[in-house]
Protein backbone atom coordinates (compact mmCIF):
# COMPACT_ATOMS: atom_id res chain seq x y z
CA UNK A 1 0.00 0.00 0.00
CA UNK A 2 1.54 3.10 -1.01
CA UNK A 3 1.06 6.44 0.63
CA UNK A 4 -1.34 8.03 -2.03
CA UNK A 5 -3.42 4.88 -1.29
CA UNK A 6 -3.89 5.19 1.98
CA UNK A 7 -5.17 8.92 2.10
CA UNK A 8 -7.95 9.74 4.30
CA UNK A 9 -11.09 10.96 3.64
CA UNK A 10 -10.19 14.39 4.66
CA UNK A 11 -7.88 15.98 6.68
CA UNK A 12 -8.34 19.05 9.28
CA UNK A 13 -6.07 21.31 10.23
CA UNK A 14 -5.90 23.13 13.66
CA UNK A 15 -3.72 25.78 14.00
CA UNK A 16 -3.10 27.10 17.94
CA UNK A 17 -2.30 30.73 17.41
CA UNK A 18 -3.81 32.02 20.94
CA UNK A 19 -0.49 31.77 23.28
CA UNK A 20 1.21 34.90 24.56
CA UNK A 21 4.84 35.73 23.45
CA UNK A 22 6.42 36.57 27.00
CA UNK A 23 9.62 34.77 26.34
CA UNK A 24 10.30 37.23 22.87
CA UNK A 25 9.19 40.00 24.96
CA UNK A 26 6.92 41.28 22.17
CA UNK A 27 3.66 43.44 22.90
CA UNK A 28 1.47 41.01 20.69
CA UNK A 29 0.95 37.13 21.10
CA UNK A 30 3.66 35.40 19.43
CA UNK A 31 1.70 34.20 16.43
CA UNK A 32 1.37 37.90 15.58
CA UNK A 33 4.94 38.45 15.82
CA UNK A 34 6.49 39.89 12.67
CA UNK A 35 9.38 38.32 10.54
CA UNK A 36 10.10 40.00 7.29
CA UNK A 37 6.41 42.26 7.37
CA UNK A 38 4.65 38.88 8.05
CA UNK A 39 2.81 37.33 11.06
CA UNK A 40 4.74 33.97 12.22
CA UNK A 41 0.89 32.78 11.83
CA UNK A 42 0.51 33.63 8.10
CA UNK A 43 3.61 31.55 7.17
CA UNK A 44 2.61 28.75 9.29
CA UNK A 45 -0.91 28.77 7.80
CA UNK A 46 0.55 29.20 4.16
CA UNK A 47 2.55 25.73 4.68
CA UNK A 48 -0.19 23.92 6.88
CA UNK A 49 -2.24 24.79 3.61
CA UNK A 50 0.14 22.59 1.43
CA UNK A 51 -1.05 19.58 2.92
CA UNK A 52 -2.36 16.63 1.28
CA UNK A 53 -6.21 16.22 1.31
CA UNK A 54 -6.54 19.22 3.70
CA UNK A 55 -10.18 20.14 3.87
CA UNK A 56 -10.42 22.02 6.99
CA UNK A 57 -8.63 24.90 8.50
CA UNK A 58 -9.45 26.22 12.19
CA UNK A 59 -7.71 28.70 13.48
CA UNK A 60 -7.57 29.27 17.23
CA UNK A 61 -6.80 32.74 17.76
CA UNK A 62 -6.76 35.28 20.81
CA UNK A 63 -10.07 37.47 20.97
CA UNK A 64 -8.53 40.46 19.96
CA UNK A 65 -7.53 38.60 16.12
CA UNK A 66 -11.16 37.14 15.57
CA UNK A 67 -12.24 39.39 12.98
CA UNK A 68 -11.51 37.90 9.29
CA UNK A 69 -10.63 40.99 7.56
CA UNK A 70 -7.90 41.69 10.60
CA UNK A 71 -6.49 38.60 9.79
CA UNK A 72 -6.67 38.68 6.23
CA UNK A 73 -4.85 42.52 6.99
CA UNK A 74 -1.91 40.61 8.97
CA UNK A 75 -1.29 38.63 6.01
CA UNK A 76 -2.95 35.41 7.01
CA UNK A 77 -4.13 33.62 4.23
CA UNK A 78 -7.71 32.77 4.55
CA UNK A 79 -10.33 30.62 2.70
CA UNK A 80 -14.30 29.12 2.31
CA UNK A 81 -12.76 26.43 3.88
CA UNK A 82 -11.00 28.33 6.93
CA UNK A 83 -12.87 28.71 10.58
CA UNK A 84 -11.72 30.98 13.08
CA UNK A 85 -12.32 30.21 16.68
CA UNK A 86 -11.17 32.32 19.83
CA UNK A 87 -8.98 30.39 22.33
CA UNK A 88 -8.91 29.77 26.19
CA UNK A 89 -7.22 30.06 29.15
CA UNK A 90 -4.89 26.93 28.91
CA UNK A 91 -3.87 24.99 25.45
CA UNK A 92 -5.91 22.58 26.25
CA UNK A 93 -8.87 24.86 26.01
CA UNK A 94 -7.45 26.31 22.57
CA UNK A 95 -7.20 22.97 21.39
CA UNK A 96 -10.55 21.25 22.55
CA UNK A 97 -12.14 25.08 20.84
CA UNK A 98 -10.88 23.87 17.59
CA UNK A 99 -11.72 20.37 17.74
CA UNK A 100 -15.12 21.46 18.57
CA UNK A 101 -15.09 23.75 14.95
CA UNK A 102 -13.76 20.62 12.81
CA UNK A 103 -16.01 17.96 14.69
CA UNK A 104 -19.37 19.38 12.29
CA UNK A 105 -17.62 18.17 9.24
CA UNK A 106 -18.46 14.57 8.51
CA UNK A 107 -15.08 14.33 5.69
CA UNK A 108 -12.59 14.85 8.41
CA UNK A 109 -10.80 11.62 9.08
CA UNK A 110 -7.47 12.85 10.06
CA UNK A 111 -6.64 15.79 12.68
CA UNK A 112 -3.65 17.73 12.72
CA UNK A 113 -2.97 19.84 15.76
CA UNK A 114 -0.40 22.38 14.80
CA UNK A 115 1.52 25.33 16.61
CA UNK A 116 1.85 28.60 14.87
CA UNK A 117 5.14 29.43 16.95
CA UNK A 118 6.49 26.37 14.51
CA UNK A 119 5.86 28.39 11.80
CA UNK A 120 8.45 27.33 9.64
CA UNK A 121 7.49 23.36 9.14
CA UNK A 122 7.40 22.18 5.70
CA UNK A 123 3.94 20.97 4.05
CA UNK A 124 6.20 17.43 3.55
CA UNK A 125 6.11 17.14 7.67
CA UNK A 126 2.20 17.27 7.48
CA UNK A 127 1.94 14.99 4.83
CA UNK A 128 4.48 12.57 6.32
CA UNK A 129 2.25 12.86 9.78
CA UNK A 130 -1.01 12.13 7.69
CA UNK A 131 0.27 9.59 5.79
CA UNK A 132 1.20 7.04 9.08
CA UNK A 133 -2.43 7.73 10.50
CA UNK A 134 -3.90 6.76 7.24
CA UNK A 135 -1.73 3.71 7.36
CA UNK A 136 -3.27 2.68 11.10
CA UNK A 137 -1.08 4.38 13.98
CA UNK A 138 -4.06 6.23 16.16
CA UNK A 139 -1.75 8.96 16.27
CA UNK A 140 1.52 10.31 14.22
CA UNK A 141 4.02 13.09 15.50
CA UNK A 142 7.32 14.52 13.93
CA UNK A 143 10.42 14.15 15.72
CA UNK A 144 14.27 14.67 15.51
CA UNK A 145 16.94 12.63 17.72
CA UNK A 146 18.44 14.36 20.43
CA UNK A 147 21.45 16.06 20.30
CA UNK A 148 22.50 16.48 23.69
CA UNK A 149 22.91 14.43 26.48
CA UNK A 150 19.33 14.85 28.82
CA UNK A 151 19.13 14.75 32.46
CA UNK A 152 17.06 14.20 35.03
CA UNK A 153 16.80 16.74 37.82
CA UNK A 154 15.47 17.15 41.01
CA UNK A 155 14.17 20.92 42.25
CA UNK A 156 17.76 21.91 43.26
CA UNK A 157 19.05 21.06 40.12
CA UNK A 158 20.77 17.70 41.57
CA UNK A 159 20.90 15.09 38.55
CA UNK A 160 18.74 11.98 39.41
CA UNK A 161 19.74 10.29 36.02
CA UNK A 162 21.23 10.50 32.40
CA UNK A 163 18.60 9.13 29.83
CA UNK A 164 19.39 6.70 27.02
CA UNK A 165 19.75 9.29 24.20
CA UNK A 166 19.22 6.72 21.06
CA UNK A 167 15.49 6.22 22.04
CA UNK A 168 14.88 9.74 22.27
CA UNK A 169 13.15 11.83 19.88
CA UNK A 170 12.37 16.04 20.58
CA UNK A 171 8.49 16.20 19.04
CA UNK A 172 7.19 18.69 17.20
CA UNK A 173 3.99 19.71 15.20
CA UNK A 174 1.83 19.05 13.61
CA UNK A 175 0.85 16.15 15.51
CA UNK A 176 -1.76 14.11 13.64
CA UNK A 177 -4.26 11.31 14.98
CA UNK A 178 -7.59 9.98 13.98
CA UNK A 179 -10.38 12.15 14.61
CA UNK A 180 -12.32 10.09 16.99
CA UNK A 181 -9.59 9.43 18.90
CA UNK A 182 -8.38 12.48 19.49
CA UNK A 183 -12.03 13.92 20.17
CA UNK A 184 -12.11 10.80 22.98
CA UNK A 185 -8.95 11.59 24.58
CA UNK A 186 -10.08 15.14 24.87
CA UNK A 187 -13.12 14.27 26.20
CA UNK A 188 -11.17 13.12 29.06
CA UNK A 189 -10.88 16.11 30.42
CA UNK A 190 -7.20 16.09 31.23
CA UNK A 191 -4.95 18.89 30.74
CA UNK A 192 -2.14 18.63 28.45
CA UNK A 193 0.75 20.45 26.42
CA UNK A 194 1.25 17.92 23.94
CA UNK A 195 -1.85 16.43 22.39
CA UNK A 196 0.04 13.13 21.59
CA UNK A 197 0.41 12.50 25.50
CA UNK A 198 -4.02 12.56 25.78
CA UNK A 199 -3.98 9.90 23.16
CA UNK A 200 -1.41 7.62 24.77
CA UNK A 201 -2.87 7.82 28.24
CA UNK A 202 -6.00 6.72 26.98
CA UNK A 203 -4.57 3.88 25.60
CA UNK A 204 -3.66 4.96 21.88
CA UNK A 205 -0.57 4.01 19.74
CA UNK A 206 1.68 6.67 18.62
CA UNK A 207 4.69 7.04 16.33
CA UNK A 208 7.48 9.49 15.56
CA UNK A 209 7.76 9.99 12.37
CA UNK A 210 11.14 12.08 10.62
CA UNK A 211 10.84 15.90 11.69
CA UNK A 212 12.59 18.90 9.78
CA UNK A 213 14.96 21.34 11.78
CA UNK A 214 12.79 23.91 9.90
CA UNK A 215 10.07 22.51 12.13
CA UNK A 216 11.76 24.51 15.46
CA UNK A 217 9.50 26.39 17.86
CA UNK A 218 10.21 29.87 17.65
CA UNK A 219 10.43 30.99 21.69
CA UNK A 220 13.32 33.44 22.34
CA UNK A 221 14.68 36.39 19.81
CA UNK A 222 17.55 33.85 18.43
CA UNK A 223 14.86 31.89 17.47
CA UNK A 224 13.39 34.65 15.13
CA UNK A 225 16.91 35.00 14.11
CA UNK A 226 17.34 32.06 12.93
CA UNK A 227 14.03 32.34 11.30
CA UNK A 228 15.30 34.92 9.57
CA UNK A 229 18.03 33.07 8.69
CA UNK A 230 16.28 30.02 7.20
CA UNK A 231 13.97 32.40 5.40
CA UNK A 232 16.91 34.42 3.33
CA UNK B 1 31.43 32.33 50.40
CA UNK B 2 31.54 33.54 47.33
CA UNK B 3 32.53 32.01 44.49
CA UNK B 4 36.20 33.65 44.93
CA UNK B 5 36.85 32.62 48.31
CA UNK B 6 35.45 29.03 46.61
CA UNK B 7 38.44 29.35 44.07
CA UNK B 8 39.93 25.61 43.84
CA UNK B 9 43.59 25.36 43.50
CA UNK B 10 43.85 24.90 39.99
CA UNK B 11 41.88 24.24 37.08
CA UNK B 12 42.73 21.98 33.96
CA UNK B 13 40.70 21.64 30.69
CA UNK B 14 40.55 19.16 28.28
CA UNK B 15 39.11 20.21 24.87
CA UNK B 16 38.25 17.14 22.99
CA UNK B 17 38.96 17.60 19.79
CA UNK B 18 39.38 13.91 17.77
CA UNK B 19 36.13 13.44 16.23
CA UNK B 20 35.30 13.03 12.80
CA UNK B 21 32.63 15.56 10.92
CA UNK B 22 30.72 12.84 8.92
CA UNK B 23 27.52 15.11 9.61
CA UNK B 24 28.96 18.18 8.52
CA UNK B 25 30.33 16.78 5.23
CA UNK B 26 33.74 18.08 5.44
CA UNK B 27 37.01 16.59 4.66
CA UNK B 28 38.68 17.73 7.75
CA UNK B 29 37.83 16.27 11.09
CA UNK B 30 34.72 19.03 12.83
CA UNK B 31 36.70 20.71 15.05
CA UNK B 32 39.03 21.63 11.94
CA UNK B 33 35.99 22.76 10.15
CA UNK B 34 36.11 26.71 9.24
CA UNK B 35 34.19 29.45 10.81
CA UNK B 36 35.06 33.29 9.07
CA UNK B 37 38.95 31.89 8.51
CA UNK B 38 38.99 29.84 11.84
CA UNK B 39 39.05 26.52 12.81
CA UNK B 40 36.51 25.77 15.35
CA UNK B 41 39.29 24.57 17.89
CA UNK B 42 40.45 27.94 17.64
CA UNK B 43 36.96 29.74 18.71
CA UNK B 44 36.80 26.95 21.75
CA UNK B 45 40.06 26.85 22.71
CA UNK B 46 40.29 30.81 23.06
CA UNK B 47 37.11 30.75 25.16
CA UNK B 48 38.68 28.31 27.76
CA UNK B 49 41.75 30.40 28.14
CA UNK B 50 39.21 32.62 30.09
CA UNK B 51 38.30 30.29 32.72
CA UNK B 52 39.22 31.89 35.73
CA UNK B 53 41.74 29.79 38.08
CA UNK B 54 43.02 28.00 34.43
CA UNK B 55 46.64 26.23 35.19
CA UNK B 56 46.24 23.86 32.17
CA UNK B 57 44.66 23.18 28.69
CA UNK B 58 44.86 19.66 27.04
CA UNK B 59 44.32 19.39 23.42
CA UNK B 60 43.42 16.05 22.68
CA UNK B 61 43.42 16.53 18.30
CA UNK B 62 43.68 13.76 15.96
CA UNK B 63 47.19 12.05 15.35
CA UNK B 64 47.52 14.48 11.79
CA UNK B 65 47.06 17.50 13.94
CA UNK B 66 49.18 16.97 16.69
CA UNK B 67 52.22 19.25 15.77
CA UNK B 68 52.58 22.57 17.74
CA UNK B 69 53.17 24.36 14.70
CA UNK B 70 50.50 22.93 12.45
CA UNK B 71 48.11 24.03 15.49
CA UNK B 72 49.24 27.49 15.18
CA UNK B 73 49.23 27.71 11.71
CA UNK B 74 45.24 27.14 12.14
CA UNK B 75 44.72 29.96 14.32
CA UNK B 76 44.52 27.52 17.39
CA UNK B 77 46.29 29.98 20.75
CA UNK B 78 48.55 27.70 22.24
CA UNK B 79 50.83 28.36 25.48
CA UNK B 80 53.15 27.02 27.80
CA UNK B 81 50.16 25.23 29.48
CA UNK B 82 49.18 23.48 26.61
CA UNK B 83 49.90 19.73 26.32
CA UNK B 84 48.75 17.96 22.67
CA UNK B 85 47.45 14.28 22.59
CA UNK B 86 46.49 11.99 20.16
CA UNK B 87 43.08 11.18 20.50
CA UNK B 88 41.79 7.00 20.70
CA UNK B 89 39.35 5.31 18.65
CA UNK B 90 36.37 5.92 20.63
CA UNK B 91 35.69 9.62 22.84
CA UNK B 92 36.42 7.32 26.05
CA UNK B 93 39.60 7.05 24.87
CA UNK B 94 40.12 10.40 23.90
CA UNK B 95 38.96 11.81 27.46
CA UNK B 96 41.30 9.46 29.35
CA UNK B 97 44.20 10.10 27.40
CA UNK B 98 43.21 13.67 27.97
CA UNK B 99 43.10 13.13 31.63
CA UNK B 100 46.41 10.86 32.02
CA UNK B 101 48.31 14.38 30.39
CA UNK B 102 46.88 16.35 33.33
CA UNK B 103 47.34 13.94 36.23
CA UNK B 104 51.14 14.60 36.58
CA UNK B 105 49.71 18.30 37.52
CA UNK B 106 49.90 18.20 40.97
CA UNK B 107 47.81 21.85 41.46
CA UNK B 108 44.80 20.72 39.53
CA UNK B 109 42.21 20.67 41.47
CA UNK B 110 39.23 20.81 39.31
CA UNK B 111 38.77 18.89 35.60
CA UNK B 112 36.67 20.04 32.79
CA UNK B 113 36.17 18.46 29.83
CA UNK B 114 34.61 20.34 26.90
CA UNK B 115 33.93 19.53 23.17
CA UNK B 116 35.31 21.44 20.27
CA UNK B 117 32.48 21.44 18.75
CA UNK B 118 30.79 23.77 21.13
CA UNK B 119 32.79 26.42 20.14
CA UNK B 120 31.05 29.10 20.95
CA UNK B 121 30.92 28.34 24.74
CA UNK B 122 31.26 31.66 26.65
CA UNK B 123 33.64 31.50 29.67
CA UNK B 124 31.09 32.67 31.77
CA UNK B 125 29.92 29.28 31.29
CA UNK B 126 33.22 27.93 32.21
CA UNK B 127 33.04 29.72 35.41
CA UNK B 128 29.99 28.61 36.69
CA UNK B 129 30.87 24.96 36.34
CA UNK B 130 33.90 25.78 37.90
CA UNK B 131 32.38 27.51 40.83
CA UNK B 132 30.12 24.74 41.42
CA UNK B 133 32.79 21.94 41.60
CA UNK B 134 34.52 24.38 44.07
CA UNK B 135 31.53 24.67 46.57
CA UNK B 136 31.51 20.76 46.94
CA UNK B 137 29.78 19.01 43.81
CA UNK B 138 31.66 15.70 42.58
CA UNK B 139 30.51 17.30 38.91
CA UNK B 140 28.61 20.24 37.43
CA UNK B 141 27.58 20.29 34.26
CA UNK B 142 25.97 23.27 32.26
CA UNK B 143 22.37 22.90 30.95
CA UNK B 144 19.12 23.86 29.63
CA UNK B 145 15.21 23.37 29.42
CA UNK B 146 14.28 21.64 26.91
CA UNK B 147 11.64 23.63 24.86
CA UNK B 148 10.08 20.16 23.01
CA UNK B 149 8.34 17.27 24.34
CA UNK B 150 10.66 14.18 24.65
CA UNK B 151 9.23 11.17 23.65
CA UNK B 152 10.76 7.47 24.16
CA UNK B 153 10.20 5.52 21.45
CA UNK B 154 11.10 1.48 20.59
CA UNK B 155 13.22 0.66 17.84
CA UNK B 156 10.50 1.18 15.38
CA UNK B 157 9.18 4.65 16.24
CA UNK B 158 6.76 3.95 18.72
CA UNK B 159 6.54 5.83 21.28
CA UNK B 160 6.23 3.79 24.95
CA UNK B 161 6.63 7.46 26.81
CA UNK B 162 6.25 11.02 27.45
CA UNK B 163 8.86 12.19 29.88
CA UNK B 164 7.95 15.45 32.31
CA UNK B 165 9.65 18.10 30.22
CA UNK B 166 10.49 20.09 33.67
CA UNK B 167 12.41 18.00 34.89
CA UNK B 168 14.57 17.66 31.91
CA UNK B 169 18.11 18.88 31.33
CA UNK B 170 19.79 19.51 27.99
CA UNK B 171 23.41 19.29 28.88
CA UNK B 172 26.57 20.99 27.10
CA UNK B 173 30.05 21.25 27.86
CA UNK B 174 32.34 21.89 29.36
CA UNK B 175 31.68 19.45 32.00
CA UNK B 176 33.69 19.67 35.55
CA UNK B 177 34.43 17.33 38.22
CA UNK B 178 36.99 17.01 40.83
CA UNK B 179 39.89 15.76 39.54
CA UNK B 180 39.99 12.60 41.36
CA UNK B 181 36.48 11.78 40.93
CA UNK B 182 36.89 11.64 37.21
CA UNK B 183 40.07 9.62 37.20
CA UNK B 184 38.42 7.09 39.72
CA UNK B 185 35.26 7.30 37.22
CA UNK B 186 37.07 6.88 33.89
CA UNK B 187 39.27 4.12 35.72
CA UNK B 188 36.40 2.04 35.83
CA UNK B 189 36.66 0.70 31.99
CA UNK B 190 33.28 1.81 31.10
CA UNK B 191 32.84 3.22 27.75
CA UNK B 192 30.71 6.86 27.69
CA UNK B 193 29.44 9.53 25.18
CA UNK B 194 29.06 11.55 28.82
CA UNK B 195 31.41 12.32 31.66
CA UNK B 196 28.84 13.03 34.14
CA UNK B 197 27.30 9.73 33.48
CA UNK B 198 30.50 7.68 34.62
CA UNK B 199 30.20 9.83 37.61
CA UNK B 200 26.78 9.55 38.83
CA UNK B 201 27.55 5.43 38.04
CA UNK B 202 29.82 5.63 40.44
CA UNK B 203 28.05 7.28 42.70
CA UNK B 204 29.14 10.69 42.67
CA UNK B 205 26.61 13.90 43.07
CA UNK B 206 26.36 16.05 40.19
CA UNK B 207 24.54 19.06 39.68
CA UNK B 208 23.34 21.40 36.21
CA UNK B 209 24.04 25.07 36.51
CA UNK B 210 22.75 27.24 33.87
CA UNK B 211 24.04 26.89 30.28
CA UNK B 212 24.11 29.27 27.55
CA UNK B 213 22.27 28.77 23.80
CA UNK B 214 25.93 29.46 22.30
CA UNK B 215 27.08 26.42 23.88
CA UNK B 216 25.10 24.82 21.48
CA UNK B 217 27.04 21.71 19.24
CA UNK B 218 28.10 22.64 15.99
CA UNK B 219 26.63 19.23 14.15
CA UNK B 220 24.97 19.79 11.06
CA UNK B 221 25.36 22.71 8.21
CA UNK B 222 22.49 24.50 9.92
CA UNK B 223 24.60 24.65 12.80
CA UNK B 224 27.87 26.20 11.32
CA UNK B 225 24.96 28.71 9.96
CA UNK B 226 24.04 29.67 13.19
CA UNK B 227 27.36 29.69 14.60
CA UNK B 228 28.42 32.27 11.88
CA UNK B 229 25.11 34.31 12.32
CA UNK B 230 26.16 34.65 16.32
CA UNK B 231 29.74 35.70 15.73
CA UNK B 232 28.06 38.89 13.33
Amino acid sequence: MTDADAAPGGVGVVVVAAGSGSRLGAEVPKAFVQLRGRTLLSYAVERARGTRGLVAVVLVVPEDYADPSRLTDLGVPLGPDTVIVVGGAERTDSVRAGLAALAVDPRIEVVLVHDAARCLTPPTVFDRVVAAVAAGADGAVPGLAVIDTIKVVDSVGGVTGTLQRASLRAVQTPQGFRAEVLRTAYASGHQATDDAALVERAGGNVIVVDGDPLAFKVTTAEDLERALAALT
